[in-house]
């Protein structure tokens, strides 16, 4: 393992900001260089720099009174709060799914996920019966019956968090995960798409077969039993690794054989990105998922569950703050500019675009491995090294733009990102792969 | 366990609550019923409602600027950024303290913490060594030594949060932590004070002494070492349980002793309510603490760190957004409000004076076990029936009051409640306990 995969992550070139003079798809520099921006805060700005929608917010008093009070939604919500959950969080809930529960940030939505699973399967295998004084007292020693031994089964590369569940599923990369106690839960490879994909059809298939029986025998597993399988729709800090539709369905059927809930993470994938609302709406399943994660450019976090899924009990799932009414009501003007400003459709348009000149420069070998869904676009270079200097000669020349995984170059531009700027980007990238 | 300790916890009585008519120590319900607040979202307000310092700040356009531009503040930090660490947290820094990382959350902030003493723990086990190539591959299948078998001690009664690594940590209630698995973590007792103080002296020390002994004894594993010691200034869910600062001294030595890292958890005691900015001033340290995490009153969340602790290498801690400019913008106002308007002295004075008050009425047998420092105070009902009923009783009367623990009353008013506001507390209380 080289010193940069050690030491260095995958993000773009830091750098100072000046928002307010930052603009739409352009983001300024504390030295006054505007950069056209499709790294966009790590992927969680949606309707660009000093978006009209969210200004004219700050002027509402709502707004302002949101910002003055911060509630503890568990035990003082306001009525606003209950517009914003009606109008942001379920006016795009995923289709079948009824409930949503707020948090801070990403990392917690995947948490509160995963034990919603494990209380899942408690009170299914406890059945009709309460809790045991055993299990009530062992809890409180962090030991089994009260505390069970079940896990979480994640992917290889999967990137879900870095507190200490979701660091437990998360392998992106070991200096994300070293030296941190880490729960004993299980992985599965993902599967490695080779590209282009119309030429290695046969491949896919059988890495993505054999994904699923690996699955499907981790989940027999009865000594630590699996309560819930997390995915993200394309891994992203993991080298945006995408898998087909079918690949999808199949994972949530042997989910369902085994009665193992099913939780797709859109942390990154959500809110527009892929030209949908979300990314696993392209799966088209049969029935929703369980569980539906969200954070970044919702600007909210917070996770969608099924009504069974519900704790029994109140407090069980809880804290002091559950959620943020301030950014649940940004939450509404971005569904609303979404809705308004058909923004789904711009970057379905943009991204069919993009991916069309990539693959043209593929073509060309000045890049490889072309791969997305809407704007969330990737490609690889010949080595780390190369990407590494790439994201550098892109930021001189007035992009900011991020990698992720080994030696790939994500691109997670705003939802009103346009072609226009495409044609920036595109410019600037054959100027420098051809220098 | 009845069924209240099973199924209820112990907060204030639930409503919805009307802030836009909420004004300082008042909180307004969706009814329009006037209540006096003494819990305050879960000891979260610091100014009262609708403060005039965070009205104010929704003006300035670099508050509007944070607002609509959200920073991802590892990559793009804004001078703005820097600005409110120096004058928010850096500003009123425990002694000694020099270093701050900033999280969205409590449970976060503790649970970064945490991650900082495991990669401190290791990099002293390695030495000068760099990572070895078993360690950096065994992480990335959650297996030792990469995911090292590590842990965390806290308290019996202790409430660090809720996510995998704080709730571990965590032992307030069962139902806060049945059905989730748990990382293998030590408890030690906390010792359980007997009131009046000046009464129980004998047993007092006795009680303290044995809980140090106990944390030697645990300090003393080879097997699963122990990183750091955590442990609140006043256990709050818990039962709003106290030490003597003396205590808190002989804890940090022996923590000293094994090397072992003490943090102090001041989520919900620090930002002024104790009399002093944080509570564990009071305890006269030699040294500071090693790290120091906060949210709630401060808006903002996070921990501070000796230098010493900074990982070596970038990106171990890490996050998407790294905290919420615009939330410690508010932190930086309630320092200065602090400070001009001397909020301090009022809490000790207004605490001293409600103190001096419960503890006549603990003479007349209304209540018991009266404890505090400066306005996080405590007192003690016969039975949790009676402290439910009480609660409701309050709540009825106008005053918004919690509870903690078995049978607890916590206190947590906000820096601005004045003598005024604590007579008519006091009033309330007395008809209700008479009635």
């Amino acid at each position: 393992m080289d010193r940069m995969n050690k030491f260095q992550d995958t993000r773009s070139v830091f750098f100072i900001a000046d928002f307010a003079k930052s603009k739409g798809n352009y983001i300024v520099d504390a030295d006054g260089n505007t950069l056209l921006d499709v790294f966009a805060q790590i992927a969680s700005i949606p309707l660009g720099y000093n978006s009209p929608a969210f200004l004219e917010l700050t002027n509402k008093p709502a707004f302002q009174t949101a910002l003055a009070n911060r509630a503890a939604l568990g035990v003082n919500p306001t009525e606003d709060w209950v517009d914003s959950v009606q109008n942001a969080f379920m006016k795009v809930a995923p289709k079948g799914m009824s409930n949503v529960f707020t948090v801070m940030c990403g990392s917690c939505a995947n948490e509160n996920a995963f034990k919603t699973a494990f209380m899942y399967q408690a009170a299914k295998r406890r059945g009709d019966k309460d809790f045991s004084l055993d299990e009530l007292h062992s809890c409180m020693k962090n030991q089994a019956p009260g505390s069970p031994d079940m896990s979480i089964l994640s992917f290889g590369q999967g990137f879900h968090g870095r507190l200490f569940g979701s660091l437990a599923a998360t392998s992106s990369k070991a200096l994300h995960k070293i030296d941190i106690p880490a729960f004993d839960w299980p992985r599965a490879p993902f599967p490695a798409l080779k590209y282009p994909l119309d030429q290695n059809k046969e491949h896919n298939r059988a890495i993505e077969k054999a994904s699923i029986e690996a699955v499907d025998l981790l989940l027999q597993n009865k000594t630590r039993p699996v309560a819930a399988v997390i995915v993200e729709p394309i891994q992203s800090e993991g080298g945006d690794n995408h898998a087909s539709p079918e690949y999808f369905r199949n994972l949530q059927a042997v989910c369902k054989a085994h009665d193992v809930l099913f939780i797709v993470d859109e942390v990154q994938t959500g809110v527009g990105a892929s030209g949908t609302f979300w990314a696993h709406e392209a799966w088209n399943l049969p029935t929703a998922p369980d569980m539906v994660t969200f954070s970044k450019k919702f600007q909210a976090a917070g996770f969608y569950l099924h009504p069974r899924l519900r704790p029994s009990q109140p407090y069980r799932l809880y804290n002091t703050w559950m959620g943020d009414p301030v950014r649940a009501m940004q939450a509404v003007a971005i569904v609303n500019e979404i809705e308004n400003k058909d923004l789904l459709s711009n970057v379905k348009q943009v991204g069919d675009y993009l991916q069309k000149k990539l693959k043209s420069m593929a073509d060309r070998k000045l890049l490889s491995d072309v791969r997305g869904q809407g704007a969330l676009i990737a490609f690889d270079l010949e080595t780390p090294a190369k990407r590494d200097k790439f994201l550098i000669d892109m930021r001189q020349r007035g992009v900011n733009i991020g990698g992720c995984g080994e030696r790939t170059v994500r691109l997670r531009p705003m939802l009103t990102f346009q072609p226009h700027h495409a044609d920036i980007l595109l410019d600037t990238m054959e100027a420098t792969l051809t220098s």
